[in-house]
């Protein structure tokens, strides 16, 4: 196929996630990419429909985001939750004064009827995204962390509770019952679809969640399109988040070849960073392809470079070479 | 009856009538005077129930209102409404950053099954009044104002439209079916109650909507304690808002005497402004006690001034003097 028509589809979760997408929304035209998102971490809070995942890839590709914390909106002020506080709210979900808009049009059109589809394609469009994002389903799903504590919603185990509880496992309220969305659908039936790039999200808070969707983890399953995903693991940590955390208290190695062998039924090739270089042969073992490439991505032209490296790659294991 | 036990009643809109209020409230311990609000300009908003009067006598009692403008909260900042309008959402509306703490909690509350009587308990409880605030009625009334350009939801014409359309009269829907609380019809039964005090708020559009609620109008027309009013017309103009503007395009004087007419079957006092002396006769002509105060609050101690005046006259009147 002639390389200027394929089209990719990206699979993110929240921060990490989204700078490769920033990445691949700058070398992909609208037309030839498409982010699915996360919405596990969705939760009602105050009466909101809160989409952090879908908001942080929106603020991303906005050119809205906190670009120190990764979440959030720049410039961002707080006298809302202050507000509320003194209100005797519940205020350990820390809502930014220009940030609640998103929640508050969200909430709103979502009550007049329209999809989650529809509602983050109106939002989007609204400050100048020209790319779709779609969420991993219009279903509601909700991530439950199991913990030593007790089962948690994942908003209280991420941000009330700071990730503290030692977690020994994940379920996804709702999946069972969750289809993908007609416009996910077409997508997943493009001719022109040449491969799927799994973002570096928190494998099992970020990607399982898509994953659970069984529409969608059994046309991953079985495509026959190269998937690749990027490590979230870097030098035994994670860049950020809980990935790691996570992964020694579930009793896997908070290596690479781990979070590969995580994915291995779903995906046809692995990115590891160069410092992860000894991990190569572990992961070929698996059956997988790899490379090497920089994967911490601090500048935008970092985020460029990795996300042309994934499509190389894609390219490259469609050719068969 | 013991003036220390004495009771009131202090019926109230927004700005003007929250600044007498400010007043009572400095004179009378909370368990002598009780304040009833008009929700008639209450509205649900981007999801939100929005009661502006409720929510201005709130931030007046508790010291948290922005003095300059009389309404909404010092310091406040505009981050959400700005960004709303990024999102292509309705801006007409302008809620300040801190302000939308007390709508989504009031929405919370009442969605929860909470009364607005009781959500304004706990909300007002919550920053540290002491008094009690009672909204007119727990069952929605709307005030509509008929213009020229056709029937208009009260806050298009106050908010939107900035009072421009010609008015020719206003209605309150839902008030044939709304009833007063439990909470206020145990202050109308209360024994220790000794009188009314209608504050200087708009006439049509502040005060009518509580008189449009039957049970309350019925009572107060028919109660034999001493009703006062104090006039919001002073010097042939409004103290605040459109009042004058109503009364030219509803064909009547803009003077105390109409007002005091327009309350004549519901009050047995008047008060009126010192510069409106020459209106005393025609006040006693509608059969009505009147006196003469400093009725244009600027200082606090003008608001303390005119309660005790208004406190003072409502003895007068119960002593038969």
């Amino acid at each position: 196929m002639n390389e200027a028509r394929e089209k990719y589809l990206a699979i993110s979760g929240g921060v990490g996630g989204a700078k490769l997408c920033l990445g691949l929304a700058s070398i992909l035209s609208a037309d030839r990419i498409t982010f699915v998102v996360n919405t596990g971490d969705d939760f009602e809070h105050l009466g909101l429909h809160i989409s952090p995942d879908l908001d942080t890839l929106t603020y991303t590709l906005a050119g809205l985001s906190n670009r120190e914390v990764g979440w959030g909106r720049q410039g961002e002020t707080w006298n809302f939750i202050a507000a509320l506080k003194q209100f005797g709210g519940e205020s350990w979900f820390n809502l930014g004064d220009s940030d609640l808009a998103i929640h508050v049009m969200r909430t709103e059109m979502l009550k007049s009827g329209a999809t989650l589809t529809q509602t983050t394609a109106a939002l989007t469009n609204s400050v100048g995204i020209k790319h779709t994002i779609l969420p991993m389903s219009d279903d509601p799903v909700r991530t439950i962390v199991h913990s030593e504590g007790g089962d948690l919603a994942f908003q209280h185990y991420f941000v009330r509770d700071r990730c503290e509880p030692n977690v020994s496992g994940f379920s996804f309220q709702g999946s069972e019952r969750a289809t993908v969305s007609k416009e996910l659908r077409a997508c997943l039936d493009d001719p022109a679809l040449s491969g799927v790039v799994i973002c570096p999200s928190n494998p099992y808070v970020s990607i399982d969640p898509l994953f659970a969707v069984a529409e969608f983890g059994d046309w991953l399953q079985s495509t026959s399109l190269p998937v690749i995903a990027i490590s979230p693991i870097v030098g035994g940590e994670a860049i950020k988040g809980p990935t790691a955390k996570m992964m020694c208290e579930l009793s896997v190695p908070t290596s690479p070849a781990a979070v590969a062998q995580h994915y291995v039924d779903k995906i046809d090739g692995f990115v590891i960073d160069e410092r992860d270089r000894e991990w190569r042969d572990d992961i070929k073992a698996l059956g997988l392809e790899t490379i090497v490439a920089q994967t911490v991505m601090v500048t935008l032209a970092d985020r460029i470079d990795l996300a042309q490296c994934a499509i190389d790659f894609i390219r490259r294991l469609n050719s068969g070479n």
